[in-house]
């Protein structure tokens, strides 16, 4: 069972009602659809779906909504916002995982307050699955903390490790540190100290990795404080997103192109799902006691459908789950060599 | 005069000679090729430019070389590097301008002990041209300095407005902060800091904004640190390339798509060179005595020769000494107002 914040992004409610209505076609998919009741129905009522799929939506009522642009903090207060609600039922295990399209902030605040941290874990951390050539590169954190302490990045590097070991199914996923230089010297007084500390955990740390290897391929797993990691997805984002209307525009320009343009069609559609962020769903907020995906703000229903069902297949091989546990489980300060196995 | 580190880069002397000779068909474009004398004659002779374009190319020997994965201060010990001569020819005035394709901490060093810092900067700052739809905007810090201090960033800040009045060519250049959230409150603690002072500035300063801004035209400059400056540029390089390979690799699938292509091909061109960085040259140095310019080490002589023309452009113009020239003049903290003219 997935708890649904509908009144999550900046689309809400009708994109997540869709998405979810979307989602729930899906045989064996139930869904928790959390809002406010009478809009939720109404909407409900408008895409029609036909009485199998509806009868895997139940609408749970929640009668407040953290803002888009709303402090994270809102959250405590608002005891009965859609995205507190949503945790609350993961919380009391009504629902396995939470998936929300609302403000982040607001659903790292609930998913700490509420779900909790899981043991060994200071902080939760955003992972992301990037594109590459082959396969993905999860980079982490995505943008659930500033300001991390060395320790909280080695958490994240084990975190992502474990990871990438059930997402990517790697035995031994290649750990990148994110630095300003590939040496072992380069960076931050923050980078050298956790490159030491990394060095010694065990895990397949390939040292230092640069902006690029996001992208590149040289490590499985890049791991960086939620500040620059925001930027770096961000920026990706908004840069994928100018080369396609870059690209779009010029290929409208002249009829030759057009032509082009339309016998090329399957190709680019093809190119899009392989660079379109909205395909994959979203991040998981690892360190949690359970379940919690972020989907983008802008998610049309059909991203939120993706961020649906991959919160779906994470908790059929309880992804999320074994990466809290394994992380409570090894004292790796301990017994360093433990953590790779 | 230009001093063009010809031992510098990934493919160096080759693309830079050829790039240095590509650049010197313009007439008028004087340029000071530096690097081991017997090599580079080799090389030019080989690529055999006519006589014209040859005498505009003076060969300045320079016995050692900074390597690409060399410790940046090796400039100190290599006093007849190539990247040091360039150094030394711009601070005797033989040269307004160097451009290396190697070793940016090497530049950096070098530019800041040979040519020097200007009065009233404390760091100089890589500034990086990003395209946007319609117009660039400018990123700095993109990488010259790590764990910047508040008055710093502030200073990023300033060089930035200036810069964008003279290549941008606007009066009152957008600042945003590059943070982790829009609100004034969000981000770290440095954010935090900077933002406060930034608002005293009276520069044309909107507040915080994010990772997807950097492409989004909502600010004209983005201000950060060279640690998350320099992932954001690393990243998107690398993400631009990738697209492009995904897009190649799709359009050659098919005999349709590749037909496509071909009719499509003009369009395709104009796309790639709208987003290509190797168009827009060597990104400046700023808040130095002289110019520098550093060029991507994977430059091909194309991207040279464009690094060469930016530098004659920024030289004929004198932006980057206007930069520091306003910087130096300017007592902002004094007199807040005076620095938004």
């Amino acid at each position: 069972m997935i708890a649904v914040d509908a009144m999550g992004g900046d689309h809400a409610p009708r994109t997540a009602v869709e998405g979810a209505l979307l989602a729930a076609r899906r045989r064996g998919l139930r869904l928790l659809l959390v809002g406010r009741r009478s809009i939720l129905e109404e909407e409900i009522e408008e895409f029609g779906p036909g009485p199998a799929v509806r009868d895997r939506v139940e609408v749970v009522h929640a009668g407040e909504v953290v803002g888009m642009c709303e402090s994270a903090l809102a959250v405590r207060r608002k005891r009965d916002s859609s995205v507190r609600v949503c945790a609350r039922l993961v919380k009391e295990g009504r629902a396995q995982a939470m998936v929300t399209a609302g403000n982040t902030g607001a659903a790292l605040v609930a998913g700490k307050m509420v779900i909790g941290v899981a043991p060994g874990v200071d902080r939760p951390a955003l992972a992301v699955a990037m594109p590459r050539r082959v396969g993905r590169t999860i980079l982490l954190d995505a943008g659930a903390n500033v300001d991390s302490k060395p320790d909280q990045l080695r958490q994240f590097a084990v975190m992502g490790h474990y990871l990438a070991q059930q997402l990517l199914r790697m035995n031994s996923p290649r750990i990148g540190l994110l630095s300003i230089g590939e040496e072992a010297g380069k960076g931050t007084d923050l980078v050298r100290e956790v490159f030491k500390s990394l060095d010694a955990t065990g895990l397949n740390f390939v040292g230092n990795v640069e902006g690029r290897d996001v992208f590149s391929g040289a490590a499985d797993v890049v791991v960086c404080d939620g500040f620059v990691g925001n930027a770096i997805l961000k920026s990706a984002e908004a840069l994928a997103e100018f080369v396609g209307a870059q690209l779009r525009e010029e290929m409208s320009s002249t009829l030759r192109s057009r032509l082009g343009y339309l016998l090329a069609k399957p190709a680019f559609d093809r190119f899009r799902s392989r660079v379109d962020y909205s395909e994959y769903g979203g991040a998981p907020l690892l360190g949690l006691r359970g379940g919690c995906f972020v989907a983008h703000g802008r998610s049309s229903a059909h991203a939120m459908s993706s961020a649906i069902q991959r919160a779906v297949e994470f908790c059929e091989a309880g992804i999320h789950l074994k990466v809290s546990a394994k992380l409570s489980e090894v004292a790796f300060e301990a017994a360093p060599k433990a953590v790779a196995g």
